[in-house]
């Protein structure tokens, strides 16, 4: 895979690898593993546990924005006014949102059959120190019985080590074809894993997303919540497969303080930051029907949130993605896209390349717009404001038949 | 089809007619008519004209919010500063759209050239007198010759009568698969007769949307302006398919006041908006790739202006129209939708119903929910947000096989 073996120099001299083989259980101080619970008719392995083994217990989150919540975000919102988390269990096979009081009722005692289970397993947890997160189906209970059976037997399967990670990754899994995770081994000896999940419903805030990030730094609750919005501001908020946004969103990022190195804030975000986007970049290759990985870019705004907005509306075009979808170089598109955001622009001046080559200058067409090929699996969109310095990208997807197919076949 | 020989009281026990065989000339004083002119290179009919024969010259226009403005757009905003019209121009086969300086040149010419004609058939007219209208592919410069030559033409073969309107309503059409038109005849003597195109494109402002309505009524321009705002806000501005919004939109209103008849501003306001909203159940029910007509109704919201912002989002979410293509009853995703409007909602009260079927109460899902038949061509969608007393509708389309087929095998 394209991340495997990665390094990269973040400007202090230091160098970092980033490799894609690994998950939450790369840094020290974390357990995880994923098994068939029998939520999912399938059998597939759809619950999955992440346990930090400490000695911190700090983190951090960032949710779905949408106003209709999951019961297992209301849930885990409440538990991280804590600023703490112990471990996470994860289901696919039912979103567990719009469920009402039965499904928040439903979370609350997963929660406290991890607590339980852990207690018994010789850690004394709260079901306050348990966050929990759902994807699937929205709108139906999860069928109890399988989950609180599955709590019992994922507690004594725990796996230390990458295989337990890596089996995490799979169980949350749900149109995803692949599983996604990623760790970064810091030079100065310590590491962030992460795992998510997400293959349609990607969107302004988040994308369907769950994700887990851990990281044996040492790191207080405030700099983990730094660091976590600065990285999704820049990754998971500007990756917009298809303009809608999960119920379930959640990230959630724990340090175990293992390694016992305090990074600096800025080796922390930085560190973030680069897992962030590694799996946003695999979230954008797996996305539900897509042909084509598009990154849409905007330059010469008067802000930056001005060129990731004006980026994010092309990005959300359905005429500019089904002319991608059909290699078409069909850059008028693109200009009536973005002649309807919300920002300044000077639309007699606006400019567009495709793939490196332009297609339009100040707002017309240039010679052999028509003829630029975008047949490859990588497109690149180039649109210049001409108003000011601002820059933004946002990540997208074309608009296939294999995504229509996908949406429309079943329901999911 | 549906709209023949409706007729409605709006009232005031007046009874009113609305006929969909006739267009811009059934009402008294214009005149119209349409020609292939060999713009299209299919040789289909592809140039029209509207003529005002008068006494009065009184009109109104809506135009595209698009930034990105094409030149006809441009050209005919200077001309409506004179809010009078004497005739209006259209061409299928190119949009003039995003053609700098030289496209907008070409509008001017063409202008002048419809003057010109007219002056030399006996109406002495100005270009500033003359509206100009454009649809088919943004970025290519129109093949001048060809549309200046059919300019001398068509004046010569502008007919009275009903044919020349439905002959215009078919050379203004693109992707349209029938021409719309529609007249209401209001019992008192007087007419509004309208044509208009219009596929796909459709979208927050307006459709793909060129419009002409015409009266025989006498009014003034303040008069027809308060007429086509109110009913474009009512009608074009809740129609959207895709989201997209064009750099052509154009709704254009021309009195003749032919009838002599003066009707009350509540009369004219009622007659164009029945006009204009079966001119957008025309445009639904032939937009691109449709397979079924949606419309999304908010209730319950904190104002009317909220409720259509919600039903929007809903109309445009990707996830819900994909569901409603493959008849799913796929509620869920009607609530992550509405969770992201920018309007207050009682999340935890929010109800749904699918085609009159409750599936959705309180938010959560009803008994049977999953089992509600979506089967048939017209779906409605009523979603209750429980804070207050404000409605709106937003009409739509499913996203479809034949919607991406349309948009990505062939520039248009």
């Amino acid at each position: 895979m394209a991340g495997d073996g990665r390094t990269f120099d973040r400007g202090s001299g230091t160098v970092t690898k980033l490799v894609r083989n690994q998950g939450v259980t790369a840094p020290s101080g974390f357990r995880a593993t994923g098994i068939s619970a029998g939520i999912k008719a399938s059998g597939r392995p759809d619950l999955a546990l992440v346990f930090n083994e400490g000695p911190d217990y700090a983190a951090a989150a960032v949710f779905t924005r949408n106003k209709v919540k999951a019961a297992p975000v209301l849930w885990t919102q409440q538990v991280m006014t804590t600023k703490r988390l112990r471990a996470v269990i994860l289901n696919s096979g039912g979103a567990n949102a719009c469920t009402g009081p039965l499904g928040f009722q439903d979370t609350h005692a997963t929660a406290e059959a991890v607590a339980s289970a852990l207690s018994d397993w010789g850690t004394e947890t709260g079901a306050i120190e348990v966050g929990v997160c759902s994807t699937g189906l929205i709108g139906d209970r999860l069928p109890m019985d399988k989950v609180l059976g599955g709590v019992k037997d994922i507690v004594h399967e725990m796996a230390g080590g990458l295989t337990g990670g890596a089996e995490a990754a799979q169980a949350i899994m749900t149109t995803d074809t692949v599983p996604k995770q990623v760790a970064l081994h810091h030079e100065s000896s310590w590491t962030v894993g992460a795992m998510a999940k997400g293959a349609g419903m990607m969107a302004p805030s988040l994308a369907t997303m769950l994700c887990v990030i851990t990281t044996d730094a040492v790191a207080d609750a405030d700099a983990l919540d730094r660091a976590l919005r600065n990285a999704a501001a820049r990754t998971f908020d500007r990756l917009d497969i298809d303009g809608s946004c999960s119920t379930n969103d959640t990230v959630l990022l724990l340090a175990s303080g293992a390694s016992e190195i305090t990074p600096t804030q800025d080796e922390l975000d930085a560190a973030v930051l680069a897992v962030c986007d590694d799996l946003c970049a695999q979230l954008q290759a797996d996305a539900e029907g897509v042909t084509k990985r598009v990154a849409v870019t905007v330059t010469g705004a008067a802000t930056e949130a001005d060129a990731v907005v004006a980026a994010r509306v092309i990005a959300r075009d359905s005429l500019v993605k089904t002319a991608i979808f059909g290699s078409d170089p069909n850059w008028g598109r693109v200009l009536a896209a973005v002649g309807m955001a919300p920002v300044d622009m000077a639309a007699d001046r606006i400019s567009v390349s495709f793939n490196g080559t332009p297609v339009c200058i100040d707002g017309a067409g240039a010679p052999g717009a028509r003829d630029v090929d975008l047949s490859g699996a990588d497109i690149s969109v180039v649109v210049d404001l001409a108003v000011g310095v601002g820059e933004g990208t946002v990540r997208t997807t074309d608009l296939s038949h294999a995504y229509v197919e996908e949406n429309s076949a079943y329901s999911s």
